[in-house]
């Protein structure tokens, strides 16, 4: 399992500031925790952005590349921020990301096609709302595997997330069971070994007591790995997290085990 | 997942001496403070006891009978220890256990139709071996389901426990994941809702660094929980390992959401 930080976030007021003043320092200095920390991939989450979207995605992955060369998550809803952000970057980048919505299929997707790049498919219905169970998530992550294809998108390039859900909802226990069968079950029923996502900061949405929300995590974090998700959007700067994260993907993996993975 | 507190064995000095002393207090001592932390049944691992097998195991279950009406698993090799255990108890008891050698199929399995209890059956060869993979395990558990049905005991009393392995051999980790897939796949496969118990402890056998056995322990357990796993073993007095049990529970159970249930 790879660890994509979910640090760099427009919500953050420092962010908000360093993008106002076009300073870089802010952004690089927290990127390079999440570098430190071990992270796979950096998500940046620049919100749909307002006017002039297309510089200050541009002043992001500028200053993003300046100090990692990790794959980057382009994480916004506005398709032109999202081209420029395509078209400027060294990284590889990845798309996050596209749903059923019409004007993601109609502006997001082909720009999978034109940059070459892989691409995030949320399971959700095309008005946004959530899935219920699994087998209406596989009925929309057949739909999207076949949007995908028809946009002339290799299949390979898609990496399905099937949205965690908060357990604050009525049925958000029920939901978060039935996430991980939708990952274990996809790769067979999409009849080849698509790759999953997840962001773990959903499942806790509106929880104050902080070590609550830590054991709550680790432990679905867990459950997400032994289900086999390939990457794992969470707080890379939280250290129970991470190091709960690291312990997962060594009882995940393939090989011989080492404590050594663990430092 | 129920958790059952494994800290009364007598490999410890203070049990060990409370034996000898026939002294209750301390048993009793270690017990209450299992059953303060929400063990919901206690293992009493005498080990094989040597001789008076029969009267150190009445000592042990009047002692523990004292102080709490949890059930009690009688955790022996001992055929006659098991039975005076057996004979005594007034709490509920779960024979600990059977496996396919000759010895336990011929004087423990009778055991528990004599006594109606539940008993737990070891996934291990006649000669004691550990199953490789998953397919071993399962024609494992059709033997000895079948031993058990033939020795006029109710197939609802067996617990199949897989035999947690030590992730230090070379091929833990391989072995650590087939379990989840054995504990997932058992109730289709022996056709009923077969139920299933795993030990903690086994997985770090030898591992020095407390803070890293932890890790790998409540990542793994909130594997088994996704898997099904009915009970857990394990160390109920280290909080991080209980706190772990108690959000997977949380996680796994059919009902809504509630952090309450973490305090």
């Amino acid at each position: 399992m790879k660890l994509i930080a979910d640090n760099l976030r427009i919500t953050k007021d420092s962010i908000r500031q360093a993008l106002a003043k076009k300073d870089p320092i802010p952004i690089q200095a927290l990127v390079t925790r999440c570098v430190q920390q071990g992270a796979h991939g950096i998500d940046i989450n620049t919100g749909p952005l307002g006017k002039d979207s297309e510089s200050a995605m541009v002043f992001f992955i500028k200053a993003v590349e300046q100090v990692t060369d990790l794959p980057l998550l382009i994480d916004t809803t506005n398709p032109a921020a999202m081209a420029a952000g395509l078209a400027v970057a060294r990284n590889k980048t990845i798309i996050n990301g596209i749903s059923l919505e019409p004007a993601k299929l109609e502006q997001i997707l082909p720009l999978a096609k034109k940059y070459k790049t892989d691409l995030i498919g949320f399971l959700l219905y095309p008005d946004s709302r959530v899935p219920k169970d699994s087998s209406e998530r596989f009925e929309i992550a057949l739909e999207l595997l076949a949007r995908v294809e028809l946009a002339g998108v290799a299949k390979e390039h898609l990496i399905i997330d099937p949205v965690v859900p908060p357990l604050s909802w009525d049925d958000g226990l029920f939901r978060a069971r039935e996430l991980l069968k939708t990952i274990s079950m996809l790769p067979e029923l999409l009849g080849f070994p698509v790759r999953t996502i997840a962001g773990l900061s959903n499942l806790t949405t509106g929880v104050i007591d902080k070590s609550r929300k830590t054991l709550v995590e680790t432990t679905y974090l867990s459950m997400l790995a032994a289900a086999g998700l390939n990457y794992l959007m969470l707080d890379i700067l939280n250290p129970h997290t991470r190091l709960a994260a690291r312990a997962a993907t060594l009882l995940t993996r393939e090989d011989i085990f080492s404590w050594e993975s663990l430092a």
